[in-house]
């Protein structure tokens, strides 16, 4: 199974690419997509279109994204959410089942331990995809939502039933980005 | 010119499509996606895909959609970011510049002033396109923020400098969408 791991954000956007088998994951690609400095209206069709490359290049089977709780003004929760419907919606052109996780069950599943910190999680995702040197802050937690996605499931068998709903909506979709 | 309007809105987002040449329009269709009671993932990806639709059926030549402000709580802000970013990225799909106007030029396009209220927008949307009836108001803000563009820019060489980055950017977007 070929994960795609989004960590979304308004001015970058991890991305983390694994192959894994449910045990053991081996890692694609992995980096960021910097949007800072653009109009609004470009920001998002950056991310929509360089995380639609992503799909088309790399053939993921699901897009794993984290889930966001913001404690932050109302002005930069809409900045964040316009940003992560882009990078969501990227998934659904291309067919993709696309799925949550919380920020605490992404570390517990790569760390052990829902507290975790940042640099555990990079330090965890090295170790775990057997990497020379830790990546970016921002690809490292891209790359630990597609690990706790290979974690948690293992089969497409266990996806949520929201999940499996949009599956089947987007089948329309995959004909037309195949044509 | 066909413009196709949006009034994005995290559980019911109004469409509009109107022809116009810049001093009269006629309205071609409008209506809202209602999307209340189902999973996030699923409701983005219901708005991305009802938009791509609009857009693949009409065939507009621009995506005129309304700016958001928000006085409400971040977790609001949040969800309504993201319905906001699923329709702007049906635009960058099919290949579409993005034009945005904030609340109070698309009253003062319309009624004239830039504090009108819902009913005056409701009633000079179906003066100014000749309706039998007034729509609903989703509808008719979505079909407000068309007119806006039509009585604003009138032609495509007064698109503000991001809009036209944009459409450069999404040349491959609509290339891929059409084979």
């Amino acid at each position: 199974m070929r994960i795609l791991g989004i960590d979304p954000g308004s001015l970058v956007t991890g991305f983390g690419i694994i192959d894994s088998d449910g045990r053991s994951s081996r890692h694609v690609h992995s980096g960021c997509i910097r949007v800072s400095g653009q109009d609004l209206v470009v920001r998002l069709g950056m991310i929509f279109e360089q995380v639609s490359e992503l799909v088309d290049t790399h053939g993921p089977d699901v897009l794993s994204i984290e889930q966001v709780f913001v404690s932050r003004n109302p002005a930069s929760a809409l900045k964040l959410g316009q940003a992560r419907g882009a990078a969501i919606c990227a998934g659904v052109r291309g067919g993709l089942p696309v799925v949550e996780y919380s920020p605490a069950s992404i570390k517990q599943a790569v760390v052990g331990t829902g507290s975790a910190n940042k640099e555990q999680v990079q330090h965890m995702i090295t170790m775990i995809l057997g990497l020379d040197a830790a990546p970016a802050s921002d690809a490292a937690d891209a790359l630990a939502v597609a690990v706790c996605h290979a974690h948690t499931q293992g089969t497409f068998g266990r996806l949520p039933e929201g999940v499996q709903a949009l599956a089947f909506r987007t089948r329309g979709a995959r004909r037309r980005s195949r044509r």
